[in-house]
């Protein structure tokens, strides 16, 4: 059984479609754009994230007789449009950016043509995967750069909520992490997993020193001692007697970091367990990352403050239709004129202009057909045609596919997008 | 089928498992305790939610054949481990404050006996659900406080990921709002949805008044239609013109509310519409909500503030072990001793002290026994006792106990726990 995700969605999207249906503007062609007004804390750059996951949430997009019944009893929508949905699944086609690409504001990073009605009724479900995965990916790539060729795991799973902290660990895998605690995020969605053991462990046993045994027993002298539940500076003689210099790392949990670390590495040092790793993961952020940047630390836990998205929870993607069909079918650019929350509209089409391998300027042009853009990489790839996903983005593959893709285009980056503070994006974005 | 929760789980929990049950110090009784050693955001209360989830979530703990084998292949654990997992099944007693209770500072909110072993792998999943729910209900408690009489409805799903969103909607129920715009916390929590159409309806149709006729014609004169897509004062007269003074609300999402809602009101009542009612939707968190107490507005609409706990998107619970068997079987307290975060150890129990109807002081107890405390309100209940949850506590029947629940003890707190600005908890907690 796979499990629908068309309930994973908000009223208004089905009762728009009641009314659309009933006067006909349903099946009015429509072209809805995902795009964010502006980057979030002002950050230099957007990591996109979630687009694998929504391909397959949007196969699974369907109503059964479960969904039917319930919208059918509480009167959400009609019983014209309760039959027009159990026939339901997305026909049209989807581009967008490539996951792990990188955004800047109004980058139109997907593109969802079809009927009104057909793509209506997918706003909610794209907003929630997008919004919450480039969110957690933007503040992970800020902490990977922070962190320099020190390696980062992620371990947020116990911050959030249990199924969020699957996506987060995809998430941050994608933006350049090297592993995960979640075992699902290593199950469904093949990123390394890694953890050894928590203080309780330590508390459980009746001395640090058996503890610290029964764990070697268990896997070899390579693991990672957690050294902070009574005295660290003892803990760590315990720990390089008990397992010898192949320790392999030592983790530490609390405390005032650089001091602490600075003298536990010349402890380990002094007992000849020179190759043996210091790891820390206090509550760390981009900042207490890059904080420890002079300390002898080998490598990273982050944990509440990734999966939080370092204080922005969301990306601020909205769906927005910016062209749909005339009565007489021809199709015609749409915008809201809100206050401070007008659009542009018209499709879209988006490239990077490129000087010497190194970004310059978000070109965005709109257009009915793709035009071609000198000296710029075309950054709008198909995802879905005709209602069938392209599956180099699905699973386990299409997720190593978006590491490498992110890892390759934020060396585009100028150098100064890797400041952490808040300023204007790395690159204007142009609108032709 | 129902899906195992069994890999929504630190690695660490396992390697720790598989290293207690090589030693033999996996069958010790232990007792965990999740608290939080302070509030977010110098809030003066938080809101425990989650309960109910956790509980439906335990049972769903099994290792099913697909567990297991990915479990063995990826060596996370040894064959005998794996064998151990395969009979699984929580079979100790978890006790706690009931879901939508208050909470302060180190308030033992959830308590599991056990063996050390079917203990410690409830870590990851207790935390998850419990920080993330609660972290939603205490942001929504607050936005409930500063709208007074005034209903919200929660409709942050577009901004969190599409699981979270679900939970999300169920928590904020729980602390009080009204109803939610995701059909899925309808479904499956009960919880009442509302939601009628986004701008893309508008734009859909060759004009607004095209839209707001399809919509009246679909949904009856007392829907509510959005009348910010062009010029708000244009479309409220529109609207009025086209559903008369039946008109059910008008909903405003963009612009310098106060100024907005003020003229919009007058506007309605020239136009005879005095009983239309006016929601306003804009990123509102509580101190924008507060904000409009003296405008016309009869409903809000809070999403993504609320979605991110308003600038806290986790509660800070921790799941430590505070007391465990001796090789001999004696229950000894223990707690960790590291830098700012040292516990303390030992089974706990809670009070709530009250004088006159008013709270005045979070009593915790530690002892083997339940004490009695005069003048005190009991916080500590039986969830779960040898494996089994009361069902109580579960489905749409436990979420509206605990709505119930809430909405009788917040009317306990002193008038000073309602102020928005950060300062200390609104009662002091004593531990004794």
């Amino acid at each position: 059984m796979v499990t629908s995700t068309a309930l994973l969605t908000d009223r208004y999207e089905l009762t728009m479609l009641d009314a659309a249906l009933r006067d006909g503007t349903g099946d009015r062609a429509s072209v809805f754009e995902v795009f964010s007004r502006r980057l979030s804390g002002g950050r230099r750059y957007g990591v996109l994230a979630g687009t694998g996951r929504l391909l397959e949430a949007v196969e699974r997009f369907r109503f059964g007789d479960a969904e039917l019944s319930w919208l059918g009893q509480e009167g959400v929508v009609s019983p014209a449009t309760v039959d027009w949905l159990a026939d339901y699944r997305f026909r049209g086609s989807i581009s967008g950016y490539r996951e792990g690409e990188l955004y800047f504001p109004t980058s139109p990073v997907l593109t969802v043509e079809g009927s009104f009605a057909e793509a209506v009724i997918l706003e909610t479900l794209i907003l929630s995967i997008l919004n919450a995965d480039s969110a957690i990916a933007t503040a992970a790539a800020r902490m990977v750069s922070a962190a320099g060729d020190r390696p980062l795991a992620e371990m947020g799973s116990r911050r959030t909520q249990e199924r969020a902290a699957v996506s987060a660990s995809r998430a941050a895998f994608i933006a350049g992490f090297s592993a995960t605690s979640n075992l699902e995020a290593g199950r469904r969605w093949g990123v390394p997993t890694m953890g050894t053991a928590a203080h309780a462990f330590t508390l459980l046993h009746d001395s640090e020193e058996a503890a610290f045994q029964a764990q070697i027993d268990a896997m070899g002298p390579s693991t990672t001692l957690l050294v902070d539940t009574y005295d660290v500076m003892t803990a760590v003689e315990t720990a390089v007697r008990l397992a010898g210099p192949e320790l392999g790392a030592v983790r530490i949990d609390s405390g005032d970091l650089p001091v602490v670390v600075q003298a536990v590495r010349a402890r380990l040092d002094e007992l000849g367990a020179t190759g043996t790793r210091i790891t820390v993961t206090n509550d760390l952020d981009e900042y207490a990352i890059a904080g420890l940047a002079a300390s002898p630390v080998d490598s990273y836990g982050a944990g509440t403050r990734l999966v939080g998205g370092s204080g922005y929870p969301t990306a601020g993607f909205v769906y927005k239709l910016v062209e749909r069909a005339d009565a007489d079918g021809t199709m015609r650019a749409v915008a809201k004129k809100s206050v401070e929350k007008a659009g542009t509209g018209g499709r879209k089409w988006a490239f990077r202009l490129l000087e010497d391998g190194v970004a310059t300027e978000e070109r965005i042009v709109v257009a009915d057909e793709q035009p071609a853009v000198p000296d710029a990489r075309d950054l709008i790839v198909p995802l879905v045609v005709d209602g069938a996903a392209d599956p180099a983005h699905l699973g386990a593959d299409g997720v190593r596919a978006a590491r490498e893709h992110h890892a390759r285009v934020v060396r585009e980056l100028p150098p100064e997008a890797k400041r952490l503070s808040g300023g204007d994006p790395a690159i204007p974005t142009a609108l032709r």
